[in-house]
């Protein structure tokens, strides 16, 4: 997916998001702001939101001297979900259909703003979220195409929610493989975070070299794209990783809450469905 | 009021509405977006948010060659409020306060997108406003200061409201001279609005010499800031003209619906009062 022009306010919010967590001096604040306005007048519209995103979130760093602002929420969304998740595994083991329910606690997970609150009100969120259930729903595909499937790489996006993923893999028959950010961006997942969270005790973890908040395939290492190629199945997580890959050819299984309009347009492109902002969808890739 | 950091990403989504206004062709509004980023880039946060906003809005319309992108807009605005003038002129008539009435109607009127709504929703939106009541009252005071008030300048803001506008000035019984925009400038008021809604037989019409969407009065003309000078009283409506002249020692009313957070918290530090985005208020100035 190609950026918008829309996606330059959101970036110039998100800019100034990242600027207070990473400095309280206003001077560097504004240094930040002049600097990331000046990107953003040369922004390249053939590349995807994550990529140029990317250059923003550096900029920020190296003016503010602060390489990981979101380092302490991190740790507490993370926390947060480890304090829910033997409750929620029950809830998994006693549903109907564990593999669709661990999923969809995942996509439920991906809305979540652990930073704002508390445990209850997460699960609170979590169930409100369950009972809307999926606007897109390919779970029948996704269930055919994992029973023939021996390896599935499984594409990682945010702290805390990293979790739910786990839970989501005790479901899996396959060999996983789990992709994580080589450097610190926003609040995605990181080597230490899957071991934080235990998924180094279910399945290998791999980086996939960048510090995209997404999968820019042409900018990954060597290592990753060879585990992309081989895997039999993906399963990809949140918006960051789907406007990446939205447009690849790969067995592609799409798990993510719709956060902004933009997205909403470009799956109507690709795929002819609509959803609305706020949706959670379970969506085949194109391949 | 200086402008706060927030603006930048605001100023932008600004730009590209206006840009999506102004021009059908993607690339002329890709160079906008360009060009309105590289100004934000060097922008004076000694001034205020309309004074910034100005050479933003003027660079839109030398790139993509529409002087007044709002000029439909304004058009149907004025037309839709005086289809429900006399209506509303009877409801004032007939309250026990019609000049705290007519006021009312008037700041509920600058709430209201007039693009967006047909005139059933309008009387709808009117009466949630005035049911609502204002958060800030200085309504007293003004009709202290009125008794001795020989001049009044009033300060008009965008179109369509501008007929609610007039409904006030029916219930005044000073001389008043009512200031309009020089050039176009998003929605605000020109003189050819204030003639279409017949405020040239109420009043002197007067320009403020600027395109500005606000009462900057170091830009205004020498004409202008003469008139202000002398005026016994000012009635300042909508944010544009708040945020220009709310710490301009004059005796100064602001009739105004709160439309952002930033807003919100310069009215909290320069009055101690607290109001949240969306309220109306009436605001005696600093005299």
């Amino acid at each position: 997916m190609l950026t918008y022009l829309d996606c330059m306010p959101c970036f110039l919010k998100q800019a100034l998001y990242t600027a207070r967590l990473s400095t309280s001096s206003l001077q560097a604040q504004e240094e930040i702001m002049a600097r990331a306005a000046g990107l953003l007048s040369k922004l390249d519209f053939s590349r995807t939101p994550p990529e140029n995103a990317t250059p923003l979130y550096e900029l920020i760093a190296e003016t503010s001297g602060c390489a990981d602002p979101f380092a302490d929420l991190k740790k507490k969304s993370n926390q947060l979900a480890l304090d829910l998740r033997e409750n929620i595994r029950d809830m998994i083991r006693q549903s109907d259909h564990p593999l669709l329910t661990a999923i969809q606690f995942s996509i439920a997970g991906n809305i979540i703003d652990y930073g704002a609150h508390h445990d209850f009100d997460i699960l609170d969120t979590i169930n409100t979220c369950l009972a809307k259930g999926l606007a897109l729903n390919d779970y029948d595909a996704l269930r055919r195409d994992l029973k023939t499937a021996e390896t599935i790489l499984y594409l990682g996006d945010n702290s805390g929610e990293i979790v739910f993923d786990g839970l989501v893999i005790e479901q899996l028959d396959s060999e996983v493989l789990f992709a994580v950010r080589e450097k610190p961006i926003i609040n995605d997942v990181l080597l230490e975070d899957a071991r934080t969270c235990g998924l180094d005790r279910q399945c290998k973890i791999i980086s996939n070299g960048t510090g995209c908040p997404g999968t820019p395939l042409p900018r990954c290492s060597a290592e990753f794209r060879e585990a992309f190629d081989r895997a039999d199945l993906i399963i990809s997580k949140g918006q960051g990783n789907f406007e990446t890959l939205s447009e690849v050819r790969a067995p592609i299984y799409f798990l993510l809450s719709v956060k902004c309009p933009v997205v909403v347009r470009h799956i109507l492109e690709i795929t002819g469905r609509a959803v609305r902002n706020g949706d959670m969808i379970l969506l085949k890739g194109i391949s």
